[in-house]
């Protein structure tokens, strides 16, 4: 099976299953085994951290008997599920299909609400920046990120990753001027832990006016990440879209 | 000193302050009472109930005394306030301006999230319908129900308002097809207590096809709550406008 889910991820200690806490994985997995009356267990095409969200994370798992009616597990499911996590889509795909590594890209969302005054509603899914951004200098800099390149400087000094080369496809501003936020698509093969959200910080940076553009570069160079700007918030963070060979037309007819 | 404010009503027992419960006037004075150093009470022009969100509250109190820079006055507040408040603005009024008694009037915005599975990033602000609604049916409703009538029907039984009549302006439904979203903007001179969220109830009942729009009529002739539809949930539910005379100009200067 595989399935899409959304969820909300101020209140859970990210996707992730640990013993005692509360995780989007584990409350998943609970009620699939509630569900097929025996233990679930799910492989997720991203391990978000604590506070980041996902419009659309999507996960496997080996459907253990026919006793379910598979295209009605988002309704039965989301009816169990607590209200900040709903199961988008669920659909039956062959053995071969791992949600981790078939993945082709991923997009993840960083929504910057900019103004004098916070605005309450999307506290819970933006960073608020009081002061304008400098929007075409973050656009000259992140032009630096694109392409294969190791992210060391762009990556949590305790990660455990070997190769710190990956690819980033696209890095896509856009400005709502009515809402007035900012959102920035950054779109890879993979990505580093905190590399995002570290990407986003150090544009920041540049959009503050306390970086050039051209300085972007040599924070990528220098392969240190005391360099580079400091890890932006997880509540701006939106696991988007992931991009897989195929499935997505199985998915369009679910 | 007139200020507006707004807030996400979902973890507040109201606006109006009780003691030992955690309510927006509660925070918002307890807050002005330490940037001004002595007490402040605060009138609002609507006491918003349990769960209701305000894009824009408006409420006045007698400014104690000179030493504060009231043009500052929502950056010191919001940043003091907990992240579910925001202090918009603050204008310095003449004495005979009254939040409450002056008000010409008030804009509510009901929003419903439509589609075969709930949006997880606005589950506060919204109800969600899972079947499609007969739209024009509701509008056709809603006629019923502007101008001057004794709304006794459309008020909670145990409200103690002497008299029920209450003019109904405007019933104005929006369907953004994108998002799946139906706001339905009611305007009146004064609202009875769950006023909005009945008659939004009773709406949701013709749009269901449980009701015919001229059912609605009746249900306003007979004078009886029992006749109504269902208090629509306060997750809803927006303070959205509130209409003084004059004094938004002074608001737009701010």
């Amino acid at each position: 099976m595989m399935c899409t889910t959304s969820y909300d991820g101020s209140d859970f200690h990210g996707f992730s299953r640990q013993p005692r806490l509360r995780t989007v994985q584990g409350e998943i997995e609970r009620v699939l085994s509630v569900v097929f009356d025996c233990p679930i267990e799910t492989i997720a095409a991203s391990r978000t951290d604590a506070g980041v969200h996902a419009r659309a994370q999507v996960f496997h798992f080996t459907l253990p008997h026919q006793r379910v009616a598979v295209e009605k597990l988002p309704y039965i499911c989301s009816r169990q599920l607590p209200d900040d996590i709903v199961l988008e889509k669920a659909v039956v795909v062959d053995d071969g299909f791992d949600a981790r590594r078939s993945v082709l890209w991923k997009t993840y969302r960083y929504t910057i609400a900019l103004g004098p005054i916070q605005d309450v509603f999307i506290r819970r899914y933006a960073l608020y920046e009081h002061q304008m951004l400098d929007v075409d200098a973050m656009q000259a800099a992140a032009l630096h990120l694109m392409g294969e390149h190791d992210f060391t400087s762009f990556c949590t000094a305790r990660a455990q990753q070997v190769s710190k080369v990956r690819t980033v496809h696209r890095i896509h501003f856009a400005y709502d001027h009515q809402a007035r936020r900012l959102h920035i698509d950054i779109t890879g093969n993979g990505f580093l832990h905190n590399m995002v959200r570290i990407i986003v910080g150090t544009l920041l940076n540049v959009g503050r006016g306390k970086l050039k553009s051209i300085d972007v570069l040599h924070i990528l160079e220098s392969r240190d990440r005391r360099t580079a700007g400091q890890t932006a918030p997880a509540r701006g963070l939106t696991l988007w879209h992931i991009e897989y060979p195929c499935i997505n037309l199985l998915l369009d007819d679910a």
